[in-house]
């Protein structure tokens, strides 16, 4: 339970209203802030303005996913103004106070370190990477469901890295009933795909091993899927490319080759936000119980 | 091979194509009749207009997956004019010639039994019917992910009903992560899902079984989902329905308790044309090998 225990929460999206229901399920007093557009049904949370002195006796202070912008302005899916936070409102966190966002950048991480507080970010854990490859590669299968005439039982796919999300699509694939080839760089982690029934390859020999795929999904995000490469794909192949921007695909020289090669989003908020809320809400409500 | 085999195509949509590649694959020589947009490439195959000449020396005649409507019409998604097969045409057919279609109507049954010619519809074979269920499970599957905000796996799922599409159904989510239940009127269905680990329910029991279900997928042709059923059912809950129209789920009922519910179309043709038109090539040419 996180009785007693106070969190704000300024802005976010979908994932975030099921952290905000999970900690008011585990008895947290709850502030929102730049929720002006959201209906709130039954008790357990009050809305305010954001203040230093509504900031002043909190436990946690939980920013959007995306974190703060470079100027300190957290989005808000759930209203029309955008929410500044400025050195003055980090200056009036208490000592104890844990700062929560999904991914940070310079702006934030140096309010934080000037004020002394802790910073987690959720998304650098790997129990949220491991959890969220979950969605991820659901997203994934959807896309490739989305963007072929046949379907995955059956399909030659490849596969190529083999790290948290490479290994959930590989399962998710495989019990599918798609053939599933996997290509990474490590011995230890072809011994795994070996252990799973899947076969494995070396990265490097990629050219030599896309001749008969219907689905490639790469996760490794440096140019893997280069121009040689693709000149191996057969053309009716589709490319689901799910390593962060810009990904590991030439896509210049697969459209021109008239492959169809997709980059995709950060899937987890979109294919599946509650899922990917419920993920967030648990980790950081046990790291709020466990750091007392 | 098919070598010496003379077939008719008579229009039809993407299946069809795929059966044309796999009788053009197998050396058969094909009559391509209401394919006049369709681009060939490559020889095998010559397009002509319908005519009794042309159907007096053929060894099968291929209709569209719909067969014909009740005047004789073949639709054709590669011709912009409509087919219209007259009894003139059937008495034309030589006696060997044997009539494939998907499924059938009157007319053309009648048409088959006036000259004494074979006819399959493929969709009464059970081979057929249980390859089609990969591509319904995975249709229905991707209907599910892209009408909710929570993965598959993970998730609280019923299936209705244990026949080809239910059972390749359960086994899909079970494989996907989720945790299936599956209600089923024979003890020996009940038996079979028991041995594939998953949790079996008399169907009689529905109303006590759906109140933690995130999906419900239903397979019965028949009243399942009723009113009092559905009021068991949770306001987030996603129903697709996949039985044949009109479905079992009372859906006037379910849209005024603000449940979500779908009556999927027949999927194969739509998801997956090209797996479906292999499975229709595969047998249509096996039959016409055996039946010699």
């Amino acid at each position: 339970m996180l009785t007693g225990k106070r969190i704000a929460f300024v802005g976010g999206d979908a994932r975030i209203l099921e952290v905000i229901r999970y900690a008011i399920d585990l008895d947290a007093s709850v502030v929102l802030i730049g929720f002006d557009r959201l209906a709130m049904d039954g008790a357990g949370a009050e809305k305010a303005e954001l203040s230093p002195d509504v900031l002043s006796d909190i436990d946690a202070l939980v920013l959007p996913v995306a974190g703060l912008d470079e100027d300190g302005y957290a989005d808000s899916n759930y209203s029309a103004a955008r929410i500044r936070f400025t050195d003055e409102h980090f200056a009036s966190l208490p000592g104890r106070c844990t700062v929560f966002t999904g991914i940070s950048g310079p702006y934030l991480e140096q309010m934080c370190r000037r004020r002394g507080l802790a910073l987690v970010k959720l998304f650098d854990l790997d129990e949220v990477a491991i959890l969220n490859s979950i969605p991820t590669a659901e997203g994934a299968v959807q896309m490739a469901m989305e963007n072929t005439e046949i379907t995955i039982h059956g399909s030659q796919s490849v596969v190529l890295g083999f790290g948290r999300c490479g290994m959930t699509l590989a399962r998710t694939l495989a019990a599918l009933g798609s053939r599933v080839k996997v290509g990474a760089r490590k011995a230890a982690d072809l011994a795994r795909v070996y252990e799973m029934g899947l076969t494995g390859f070396p990265l490097e020999e990629v050219a030599a091993r896309v001749a008969d795929a219907d689905l490639i999904f790469n996760t490794v995000p440096a140019p893997v899927l280069t121009a040689e490469v693709l000149a191996r794909v057969p053309r009716e192949c589709v490319i689901i490319d799910i390593a962060s921007k810009p990904g590991g695909t030439d896509f210049r020289y697969a459209q021109r080759r008239g492959i169809r090669a997709l980059l995709a989003p950060s899937l987890p908020g979109i294919v599946a936000p509650k899922t990917a809320g419920r993920i967030l809400a648990r980790t950081l409500c046990r790291h709020l119980r466990e750091t007392g």
